[in-house]
């Protein structure tokens, strides 16, 4: 069921220009200007929904240069406001954002993070806002504020410093408003998609270019989103040990949710008599059902709860377990845990939802199960799969170096779209 | 203590503009091509802040004609998305863009609501969002989705339907992406300062022109924002009847929080052995606040709930009441109670806070007292208070028909101004 590497990348962007004609900006960056031949390979066969492709250095290196030598591109990356980069514990896109920007660095590009107080990169750090907001994701206020006053920035970047591109994954703002600024805007696509979310993006996908995070998430967009890439969330395989030997335990982490499952994972725990480490954090509204659904289970023994794990604590405890419990009942859009446990060469054991079902090649980096039942049969079964290959998987959709690679392409093209459009006059 | 009355108006707005240079749009509408000189008599003095200063007909007539005769704006209202406008119960904001855009169609101004679905008004009424969003206040998906799409709209308006300038009173996205439009934005504050929205505010001002709603309000502004003048919320008089045989119980109508006071107006109302009528909607949150301090005093008969009330039973309300009791202990910016009792001739007894300190005149339209002891002693001296002076000070200062002149006023000061730089070639 891989049907991550089931078809080669098409990075192609058709993308409906809403831009304002842009004036001049990306004339003065002069090495752009010789990027479409370089990305002419890549400029055909569009397909509707490219899925989540493998690309790795070894992948595209056949097909395309990996980036131009000689050609930094200036990037302003737009992290959100309300948690620093990198997120000491719970925060995905900061951590996304932390991995993709530190690569750029290496890379050679010219990186300005603008982000939420107390945070930390390789990058040009530029934080707007006097502290960050944890506890108020997505209020307007704070939000606008950080977006208007990074735009404005941007804008004021002088002749011979502009940016070739902005890369905004700080909600909805950028994007609806990526047509009042004349450097293009790419938006990741972090959440999944709901009526209203669908709604927003069918209304102002034409400002920027959208890139998804998996085809799992992409098969729920609205269709007037037409054609839209997917670039997995990267992970640095460095910080990741391969861990062979396992303990005997199992592992499930994650919000204290219903559609988490941890529940279910206890149940299934259980039943085949292996002990169960629970780790996460209990976030504000989950402790009624942390009480009643977890905690009467805690003994210390065949199931212990850890709470939020951080750094070599968290890769130990990915390394050391038989497998990762994934009994989730919702269309996660993607489901990073799932890519940290299989780079420690740790299976993973998930009901096929979002975008398990691409990251969970069954019988090769753990199964696919329906519920608790074939769970349980599942986890006899772990011995069958092959850390290595676990790890391999990992190395080959979602290293780190693939990422910035593929957004490296996606950086140039919406560039050179605007080269060309400024070139034409338009 | 009025010091409502005490200054006159300056209208002027030394406005820092930092809008995008304007290209053609203004120049497209030549009427305002005259304004500068019919603006000239108000154009000096401006003051450190201005005072609410009285705005009546009479009052504006003697200083530069209300509007220019022939010269219709085209203005683009932008309310809130959260409810429809009018609010059929609790919803400040929306009343007062419904009572000031009846007002100014009346006056003959092609007026373009985008509002919330569901709403009704005179202007020719554009709904962005499939529904409102009454719980969600502040999203920040719905307000950039619906400014965003309201200024999509607002540039698209071809020659001869340009809009003049924008009226924004949709919480922060407008503004701070103000500068990112070519037609002028006026933002009226209809809120308090917190030390975000300072913040926020001391950022972008200079993106747009602001209006306040009180002194009192405006005194909390952190000193980077200059001079800002302040234009009273308008009341429609029309649908207030002035009562001067009062029945024999005291009000109190607000939100159910400690701030608003409803244990202390009861408190006051037993001490004095006055009936009080307690009036509003118990809001997500305040349901322990309730059940606690207001609860339990309720007796049907000393002191009644009687809930949020509407139309005409709100008027008879306000109208039948011996005195409105408002034992506030925050910094309300305005207080828009106070102005519709005293629409009625009906007194009011408030602590001195905020805008209070503006509307009620000690001895006039009522009683400003520190405590509840002192509003008990008070509420013995009401019949002092003449019906026709509490009606008389709101005819004055807040009658719709005197804000709609102050506020063309703003717009043809801000319209005028895109026609001076355009001219300019700035």
């Amino acid at each position: 069921m891989d049907v991550l590497s089931s078809a080669p990348a098409r990075r192609i962007r058709h993308r409906p220009l809403a831009h304002a004609p842009l004036a001049h900006a990306p004339l003065a960056h002069a090495p752009l200007a010789h990027a479409p031949l370089a990305h002419a390979p890549l400029a055909h066969a569009p397909l509707r929904r490219a899925p989540l492709r493998p690309a790795t250095s070894r992948d595209t290196s056949a097909r395309a240069p990996e980036r131009l030598p000689g050609a930094p591109l200036r990037i302003a990356m737009l992290a959100p406001p309300w948690i620093s980069v990198p997120a000491a514990g719970y925060g995905g896109v900061e951590s996304v954002v932390h991995t993709l920007t530190d690569a750029l660095v290496r890379r050679g590009h010219e990186v300005t993070l603008f982000c939420a107080p107390g945070s930390v990169s390789e990058a040009d750090v530029v934080t707007l806002l006097d502290r960050s907001h944890p506890d108020e994701i997505e209020r307007s206020l704070y939000e606008v504020d950080h977006v208007s006053q990074a735009f404005d920035r941007i804008d004021a970047a002088v002749e011979g410093s502009r940016f070739d591109v902005i890369h905004d994954h700080c909600g909805f703002v950028g994007l609806a408003m990526a047509n009042r600024i004349d450097t293009p805007l790419v938006h990741t696509l972090h959440g999944p998609f709901t009526a209203d979310t669908a709604a927003f993006y069918a209304r102002h996908r034409d400002k920027a270019t959208l890139v998804g995070i998996s085809r799992a998430q992409l098969m729920s967009a609205p269709p007037e989103l037409g054609v839209i890439d997917s670039i997995p969330n990267p992970i640095d395989l460095r910080a990741w040990p391969l861990q062979e030997r396992k303990g005997d335990y199992l592992l499930w982490i994650g919000r204290m949710t219903p559609e988490k499952g941890p529940h279910r994972a206890i149940a299934a725990a259980r039943a085949v008599d292996v002990p169960l480490v629970l780790a996460g954090v209990i976030q504000p509204g989950q402790q009624a059902f942390f009480d009643r659904e977890v905690a009467p289970h805690i003994d210390g023994d065949r199931v212990r709860f850890v709470g939020e794990v951080t750094g070599s604590a968290k890769h130990s405890l990915f390394a050391g377990a038989r497998g990762l419990l994934m009994p989730i009942r919702w269309d996660e859009p993607f489901g990073m845990v799932m890519v940290e446990a299989l780079a420690c060469g740790t299976p993973v054991i998930a009901f096929p939802e979002g975008a398990a079902r691409e990251i969970v090649i069954d019988g090769k980096t753990g199964f696919l199960v329906d519920d608790e039942r074939a769970m349980v049969d599942a986890v006899g079964l772990l011995q069958r799969i092959d850390a290595r290959d676990c790890r391999a998987w990992v190395s080959e959709h979602c290293d780190v170096e693939s990422v910035a690679a593929a957004y490296e392409q996606t950086y140039l093209s919406v560039a050179v779209q605007g080269v060309e459009r400024a070139l034409a006059g338009v």
